[in-house]
């Protein structure tokens, strides 16, 4: 099976400027995006939240691509009736591979692919860009099947793709080392793909570390439900670092470290600004090795 | 003259999280404020944001402390009400003392004290602290006057006072690392002045560095009004350093550098978020030594 039409997408969140950056670079210079077999486009998925340099208008869009919102006859919110017409987009293009770019403002995200499930296509393009870049870090969400209620990201429209979340970064902030950086992603991501649709996959490890997403942590509130407690300075830009039984995990407003006691786990996504309106100080995440 | 009130301020913005952590860790334990010969007292400017986790309701609260704004009979807005319930407290309680506490986005502006004017309590405070900290970075904007049209910051509103901005960090993230260095530098003020008020200021620099703000630098554009460069990355997050003529100042969407025209400066609030509505790249400053 050949890849025949790949779609980038950018400003999903309104506020997250450095991948629409980049794109608006390629819808300017197209031949960047050029490659033998087949074709790449470029979408701004929340145009009005771009403008507004907010993260949506009235509701999260990539929470917007559940089955449930995708088949609503009459939506009513501006995400609602987005999300419906890029789908539309999506199957009408009949797109293969979707690459949805975000950024976070945890300190070392570095570049997190969230794939949108575990077929070999995912896995195999996520060892390869794992092999070629030191930055990059997988991460795993839950099942293969895709549009779900619990499956409601602009990745899950169709079976191929991934969310690649770069940063730190924060919102509003166009950061030139991390445009070049991405742009450099893009330009093996199109080259692999070239290749795959060529002879077949260049060499890919046949062992890779991923790491499967589990529940959020919160932080500590009172009853009025104010935060009473900030992330121990040990976590603060430590994502990826493994938290240990009774390690520090928040230090209190008297200034008492509060303790974690679950099992050992990976944290991501510390700080994440976006989380604090829910509250999420961060997420646990176990490390497993998968055979490709 | 003594000291006798002294106003911590933070939530100006709503979504600068990290003084806000602060204040209430000092709300809650208010023997790390205590002083044998002065009050000090906390305020959250703008609860409304904060709880929304936005920068404002209606418009920006740091731009309503002008004359205008505070002497209008029926404010109808969320911030002109607020400001002029906070000109009134600050009035009645007779506070000496301003210390207003924000963060900024751009990577290194440091602990910059952004001064009411330029009257001598106000720098020898910053040179104090300036000769106590090596991250402390003194700037200056405009007159001595006190409220006006231009000066309609909540520390314009006495003669003594600062705006304190620290960072880089990103909106609505509560930074361990810098909620501790605040804590620390809110002790240094506070000590300081309880020894003035004692028997005069401890040893104080003659000779200041200060940078005294200019004109903002804005992002090109096209036609259509959307910025079409980035931040050259030997500016960003190279707050304080300076720009020569000729030097790369932006790179557009083709990959082309931009260069500087103007006289030497000195650059800061490069890529600051918050400027990012207004189309503002960075702000231009002169380095000036003062002799107090």
């Amino acid at each position: 099976m050949k890849i025949t039409q790949v779609l980038l997408t950018a400003g999903v969140h309104g506020n997250e400027k450095t991948p629409i950056f980049l794109m608006r670079k390629f819808q300017k210079n197209p031949l960047l995006l050029q490659r033998s077999n087949f074709k790449t486009e470029i979408l701004i998925a929340n145009p009005q939240a771009v403008k507004l340099h907010q993260r949506y208008v009235d509701l999260d869009l990539n929470r917007c691509f559940s089955a449930e919102t995708l088949d609503k006859s009459a939506p009513v919110q501006y995400e609602e009736i987005q999300a419906q017409a890029i789908n539309r987009r999506v199957q009408e293009s009949q797109t293969d591979l979707i690459l949805d770019f975000h950024t976070t403002t945890s300190s070392n995200m570095g570049i997190t692919l969230l794939l949108s499930n575990d077929r070999p296509f995912n896995l195999k393009l996520a060892a390869y860009l794992g092999s070629q870049n030191d930055l990059v870090r997988i991460v795993l969400n839950g099942s293969s099947k895709q549009i779900s209620s619990q499956n409601n990201r602009l990745r899950h429209l169709i079976p191929w793709g991934m969310t690649v979340e770069i940063g730190g970064i924060a919102p509003n902030v166009i950061d030139p080392v991390w445009v070049k950086r991405l742009e450099h992603l893009v330009s093996q991501i199109l080259d692999y793909l070239e290749q795959v649709n060529q002879d077949g996959a260049p060499r890919i490890p046949k062992v890779v570390n991923i790491y499967s997403l589990q529940e959020p942590v919160y932080f500590p509130t009172d009853a009025q439900g104010e935060i009473i407690a900030m992330i121990h300075p040990n976590l603060h830009g430590a994502d990826y670092s493994l938290l240990n039984p009774s390690d520090p995990m928040f230090i209190d407003l008297d200034g008492n470290n509060i303790y974690y006691e679950g099992e050992p786990a990976n944290v991501i996504f510390v700080s994440e600004s976006a989380y604090l309106e829910k509250q999420i100080a961060f997420y646990l995440t176990a490390k497993k090795q998968f055979t490709i």
